[in-house]
């Protein structure tokens, strides 16, 4: 029986909302307000989903790691509200919703995208995040070494959202638009506009979970290839995808200049990429499935299948 | 024998950019630029010595803490960076020098904000800042408890720069130009600005000097006035201050109807006030003193006494 994916999503996507609620409950405060409207507005919850899914296929259980989920769907949105502002790709609509900056204002919007980022280190860093999870065994984890396999994932997110990764590919991309790239120079931009944070996503799950060294070296292939997949379909959805289901215009990307797949590559090639990469993406996950009839990597699996398969 | 001030700041300030220099070297990446013409443009490193002299004051060496005051200076000056923008207060001139967004553009300025808020965090988790510094004794401490107590420090420093603290500030900062205050409420508006990030500094120091709880709450005692104590005697350097020594024009806090302690006390109460402040953080730090001719509090205390003596 094939994995049920909607249900998965379904169930992570609550508990993802539910705690991100908690953790930036509604308030009558502006910069409260603000930082609401992006988090709040949806979104496929990609990244979060990916660390739990990691948790859940190292050891089958991703209670442990949920704080570090909505940690990073935090730096994820609050780069997108950065990146959406009139300095840089001055974008109206995200998600269905007016832009945080048209919603409120610029200065709001910059001081919501900086309290989310904020936020999500304060979220890493809590003494919530140091003591076990009710759920796990209490022979499990001490916190000495736990803080430190903290620590590491604080390290690599920060690296995958810094000046060297995320916010340097955010530099490329607008000093790209225009220039004619080719395909191994965008697929360079994207590996540090959006893989690295979807490794270290992946990577927080895994290591939340306990993972060895092999079980994250292999889940760091699947997230590489995973995370150009994901922007490849982008890329073709931009061409071809419903606006109405899409919540934004599609076409956009064609009529800015911006590099893409299909423009480079063509609508047909470019999806024989994307099928390319999730093909391999699911080949890395072979190591989770030495016991016969294992399912564990059955969500990570069924995760990179959809990724070509979606229309939004 | 009065405490060297002088031979003291020079000598932080000479540890604080050489560490500054390694942490983020020169590179011909515009993000980079960016992010070093603003951290690297002098200002008075003021909360990044007082980290490093609440270590010394706790156990008489600051090298362990260096890290972290560096860290300190990074979202200090990414603040400064982000406050500074059009959509803020539209600055042009910043430590004597164009403003990130003039020299670069508003696009670079506000990724080298983001780029050095995110930076601040990898610093801290960094596996070097969990080693222990070379000068302590081996005897000292074992990483795990030290992994803890970085987790507390990016904890602190994370809700003193947060949208409860420093990004509240801001946004109370903005909506209150031309709105007339009374001093209770710009005691609070300095406090959630400025004041919760001086007093991590101070924490910060303290922890990584091993501190008890004791030390600790004296030391948040001195940092909370001499951090409003600060902010008197910014205003009143605005007022009566030499552009030339500043790098900055005076009397634009008057010429933008921002509320001050000069214009809400006038000129000569503010200075009392000051002193006031200044008297009480020095009290507090009476309990390092206890035993006859120490001089561990030395800094601390000089640093308070500059704060109203000073011309820039």
């Amino acid at each position: 029986m094939d994995f049920d994916l909607k249900t998965y999503l379904d169930g992570k996507n609550r508990k993802i909302n539910q705690a991100l609620e908690k953790l930036l409950p509604q308030k009558s405060l502006r910069i409260v307000m603000a930082m609401r409207h992006s988090l709040m507005a949806g979104g496929k919850r990609l990244r979060p989903v990916l660390c739990l899914a990691a948790a859940d296929t190292v050891c089958g259980n991703s209670a442990n790691a949920l704080p570090a989920a909505c940690a990073i769907e935090m730096i994820h949105t609050y780069s997108l509200i950065h990146d959406d502002l009139p300095a840089m790709d001055d974008d109206n609509l995200r998600r269905g919703a007016p832009t945080c900056h048209v919603a409120f204002d610029e200065a709001s919007a910059i001081l919501a995208g900086d309290g989310l980022l904020t936020l999500a280190f304060e979220i890493l860093s809590s003494a919530e995040n140091l003591s076990p999870a009710r759920n796990l065994s209490s022979s499990g984890l001490k916190n000495p070494d736990k803080a430190i396999d903290i620590l590491k994932i604080i390290n690599r997110l920060s690296r995958a959202a810094g000046y060297e990764n995320m916010i340097e590919g955010q530099m490329q991309d607008i000093a790209s638009e225009g220039v004619l790239l080719d395909v191994d120079q965008l697929e360079k931009l994207h590996a540090l506009k959006t893989g690295a944070m979807i490794s270290a996503s992946v990577y927080a799950g895994a290591v939340m979970g306990r993972a060895s060294d092999e079980q994250i070296s292999h889940l760091e292939e699947y997230a590489y290839n995973i995370g150009l997949a994901f922007q490849v379909a982008d890329d073709i959805l931009n061409v071809e995808g419903d606006p109405e289901i899409m919540g934004k215009a599609a076409g956009t990307d064609n009529d800015r200049g911006k590099n893409t797949y299909p423009a480079l590559l063509g609508l047909k090639e470019s999806k024989a990429e994307a099928v390319k990469l999730v093909d391999r993406a699911i080949k890395s996950l072979e190591i989770f499935d030495k016991e016969p009839a294992s399912i564990k990597s059955g969500p990570l699996c069924a995760i990179a299948k959809y990724i070509i398969e979606r229309k939004l």
